[in-house]
């Protein structure tokens, strides 16, 4: 094994990325201390990565590194909270050695200055089993302003922010299942599956707006299930309208996926939210401040808990068990 | 697998532990949130724990749960910080099963009463590896009160709380090497092992008063180094007046160990702390509050980074590599 011992891949890996908040106190105590900002309050969020289950074992460590932070960072941004900082838990597996380290705290570090979050502290430990990542990750929002699942309203309308279904084709071409695909369009399917893009600026500015939100992680079905469970309200998505990108247009006209598994693949990130109808140019006027592409999507409505889903023709499409579960 | 799945878990057992603070929403949202008292601050620790290295496959349950949650009470205590919430992120081994469920979330929950803390957010993930459980708990201090590492001054005395040793000769009771020894004293030394006593209370007595303070995790000698480092000093401990329990003093006696093994073995999580010397009334006077034994044991000195062990006849104990790395 030609990793360093715990205190140094700590002091030569993990203290530089705690430099800028002092509250970090260079993780060489027992805790850290994390100030929020004044009349704002704390968002804290906690996902877990398996090496196997949730990335692949030989994944680049810098998309590693990008997938573990940026799952966390979506969900603070569905949430609309502006990150703060991130506690990081590492099981190192034996084959963890200096490079793989060294391009495990790269990754860490360009996102951290593309989210504008630092590492407050953590744990670092051995196991025998896949290497394991968990991270906590804080941000602040307004006192009282946080987006929550439990708004939606009948009438809302439903968006969703950039593509959806890229990152589950990508697992598929990873996989080997769409091997022939054009080679471009496939490298791009994998860049969506192993690197994320959260919508945190897209969530920040949807406090006050949105009614209900989440980010798309169990699959668009699955996270809109979730909204409608929580609001008590139903839901209608219109196939034709959820936005996809060229790629994904690509595999389908190809036949080889079908409409349905888009719909219900895991891993995308994007941010799924409700607002009043008569909202649509506000939503349409953040979404250009942020940068990111919105596409309204369906509507919410009475039916307690029902999702359903209508295709072009307007006839319902049937989806089976939704979504993804972590076992 | 007789498991149910990820949100009934979530459903069943999780989201009855986090009742108790509103914002933990829950644990149906994205993230929660977390309010810290008026005048104080936020302490944040993790810590990680791995089935087989942490702690044993067939440890009972509860005793697990406890172990995870109590290692992270105990380095709020190290900080003198109030517990407030913790967040728990689980990767489940296949041989996780609903009876084991019901006894880990009981442990936490007869956990959460008893040091004030309860689950605010979290996620659960399956593994083809070991059962792996990773805590970020938080509590709050006033502000810039927090005890830390760094404030040792030469001449101060040293103290510590409880017993030192039990929780490494509890391990080698478990692995068998202390058969022969009374079963009253093995029992009780395996109970230190599988439930250190975090020492909550008497952390936020320290506070104004201590001048350093670390929990002993690594082990007494080694944890005195962490002191030493960040404090720029060096110190002396007194072997004859380390506090030993009767099971500890009769392995010892029986020439079953040696003390060597004691100063250096980790997981007693006992709180470990300098103050001036001349606060020694009012140390004891908030141990008693605390109602926790406190003992004198060393001195701090002025050579930077050396931990000096002095055996009873005034010759100096050798210390091989002190203290546990996690790898």
């Amino acid at each position: 094994m030609t990793r360093p011992g715990e205190f140094e891949v700590i002091r030569k890996y993990f203290a530089p990325l705690a430099q800028s908040l002092p509250g970090a106190l260079d993780l060489t105590d027992d805790a850290a201390i994390l100030n929020v900002p004044k009349g704002r309050e704390l968002v804290v969020t906690s996902d877990a990565l398996v090496s196997g289950v949730h990335f692949l074992a030989d994944d680049p460590p810098a998309d590693i590194a990008a997938k573990a932070l940026r799952v966390n960072v979506s969900d603070l941004a569905s949430m609309g909270a502006e990150p703060l900082a991130y506690t990081l838990a590492v099981a190192f597996s034996d084959n963890v050695d200096e490079d793989w380290l060294r391009a495990f705290a790269g990754g860490l570090e360009r996102d951290q200055i593309e989210f504008g979050i630092a590492l407050i502290g953590g744990d670092t430990v051995a196991t025998p089993g896949p290497l394991t990542l968990s991270i906590c990750a804080f941000g602040s929002v307004p006192k009282g302003l946080a987006l929550r699942r439990g708004g939606a309203q009948p009438g809302d309308s439903l968006f969703v922010s950039g593509t959806i279904g890229d990152a589950t084709l990508g697992l598929a071409v990873l996989t080997g299942e769409l091997d022939g695909v054009d080679t471009a369009f496939q490298d791009e399917l994998v860049g969506r599956y192993r690197r994320p893009t959260p919508r945190r600026a897209l969530g920040i500015e949807l406090i006050g707006l949105a009614t209900s939100a989440i980010d798309v992680s169990d699959g668009l079905v699955a996270d809109l299930g979730h909204i409608c469970d929580v609001s008590g309200v139903g839901a209608t998505i219109d196939a034709g309208r959820v936005p996809l990108s060229a790629a994904a247009r690509a595999v389908l006209d190809a036949r080889r996926t079908g409409i349905e598994r888009l719909l219900c693949g895991g891993d995308d990130y994007e941010l799924l939210f409700s607002a009043p109808a008569n909202n649509r140019e506000k939503v349409a006027r953040v979404a250009a401040q942020a940068e990111v592409e919105v596409s309204e999507i369906g509507r919410i409505g009475e039916s307690k808990g029902e999702v359903c889903v209508v295709g072009e023709d307007g006839r319902s499409i049937e989806i089976g068990d939704a979504g993804f579960t972590h076992f």
